[in-house]
């Protein structure tokens, strides 16, 4: 109990009250300014979970915390709001030490590199593992939220970065799109969007269904990043099938009009077009010489 | 992974768009319509662990859903405001059958009592035991929120019911004072405000030290509630050792100005006066034949 007083004073010094958080953690609740009087209030929740998202006999603490903050930064991102606030909620092993410090400044950092201050959360420790819980309130400031309901047939389908591998490590250290979410979103470019956790095949689903469309996917198009040309080389895989299946990516995919004002947003925003919405539902992969194939998502294991 | 699709499928089913939610859980992030204009946004978390705050052997999954919940809900309470929404975050052990959606309709049931719905949240599995985290949103509406720094010397300390032996079940099957708390807010008479989860002895001493007082409680006015009576059979303990420094009460405990007209709000809204702030710092215990001695914390032992 002494070291979880001791984290929590160390918390209060580092949580003072600003304009914008009146009250920080410390209170019963933190209490926020007034938004704009038109402004949309987002919230959203994710856990990182130890043997699940993360393993810490190899990995950084404050890099646990940082991907805590950045997958929730990336639904940010993917809705095109502006991130306002943090939660973070810490079930810790028993003699975790510092820990808990390690795993704050690390969710810490990643909300200080898009302005999303922690202004409270909750501390426990138990005989369970690691469980690390961020929960995020973002805000529309003039901007619609995009959902994933808004595709229609013939817009394409574009994607913010290369694809695969992330395993490799790059599923800790990622940047979540968040000036590239944004960007579509307030220039009205995004009729759909989603950030891809789940991989490629499994989360351009979710817009096709939410949006009663299909897909079809260039598998030339598709970008490739150099962490799946290097797990190919262990698994015997294709490095397109680490592209369109593997997790924890966290670029965006959107739908955007075939519309080339619309696409000269979204090219100047970082995103490139790897295929189209359609009126046939179903997901299909179309090869360089023109064969079509159901793209089928391939569950993405945990694999800790 | 079919039985965790399954039971998104069930919440989304549970989570329709509303006016107050057009966009529910289902989406990156919950969207939620915008608030009046003045209106302060309230954000706090609380988990409950198997372990320490319940344990599965000996209680119902609906009634650990309603715990974590209805700790929140207390939150808001002890703040004064009006919960306006929640995401609920499960770390369910594998296998774990039905207890998804018992947990869930147990945190929906408690914030269904106070117009709080659940907007939102995330659900995984792991080899951990189960971890179940409510993060609420309240808002102010007109109201401003009451902290824990406003008590000043000579203020009344009330407290809103009986306590002690909350072990016994009470800590599963409470009700969050969340109108006792509003009315004391909303008419002005609240200076500061808390409330009890750890015992009067230890969350006393926030008041306290947030407001730079210090407080003399009557023990001859601390109300005891009938489970302290039983526990203290078994403990051999003085019921009143109990009331003191047992946790998991979850009433209220605030300073109210010595005046008639605030006083007898306070006792419309429930509340008892149990001793008073003072300018001296330090927790004193008055016994009815007057000797004072120190109130010192007994550190509530997690005791599952």
């Amino acid at each position: 109990m002494p070291a979880e007083f001791d984290f929590i004073d160390w918390l209060r010094r580092r949580q003072p009250a600003t304009a914008a958080v009146p009250v920080p953690a410390g209170d019963d609740l933190a209490v926020l300014a007034a938004l704009r009087p038109d402004d949309l209030l987002l919230v959203g929740v994710d856990q990182v979970l130890q043997g699940v998202h993360f393993d810490l006999s190899q990995h950084a603490a404050t890099d646990v915390g940082r991907k805590a903050m950045n997958r929730n930064l990336s639904d940010c991102a993917a809705m095109g709001c502006l991130p306002a606030a943090a939660v973070l909620t810490l079930a810790l092993p028993r003699d975790a030490g510092d820990l808990a410090k390690q795993l704050y400044e690390g969710v810490e950092a990643a909300g200080a590199a898009f302005d999303c201050p922690i202004v409270g959360g909750d501390t426990g420790s138990w005989s369970g593992p690691l469980a690390v819980t961020v929960t995020i309130l973002g805000r529309s400031n003039g901007v619609p939220p995009v959902t994933r309901q808004g595709a229609r047939p013939g817009d394409g389908l574009w994607l913010s970065g290369p694809l695969g591998g992330s395993i490799l490590g790059r599923h800790l250290t990622f940047t979540p799109r968040v000036h590239a979410g944004r960007t579509l979103a307030s220039l009205g470019v995004a009729r759909a969007m989603i950030d891809l956790s789940d991989g490629l095949s499994r989360d351009v689903r979710h817009l096709c269904r939410e949006s009663h469309v299909g897909v079809e996917i260039e598998a030339d198009a598709v970008p490739i990043h150099a962490d799946a040309k290097s797990l190919a080389e262990r698994s015997g895989k294709p490095p397109l099938h680490h592209a369109l299946h593997d997790g924890e990516d966290y670029e965006l995919l959107a739908a955007v009009a075939a519309d080339p004002a619309a696409e000269a947003v979204a090219i100047t925003a970082g995103f490139m077009k790897i295929g189209r919405f359609t009126a046939d539902m179903g997901q299909r992969l179309v090869r360089a010489d023109g064969r079509t194939e159901s793209l089928e998502p391939l569950g993405w294991e945990h694999r800790f």
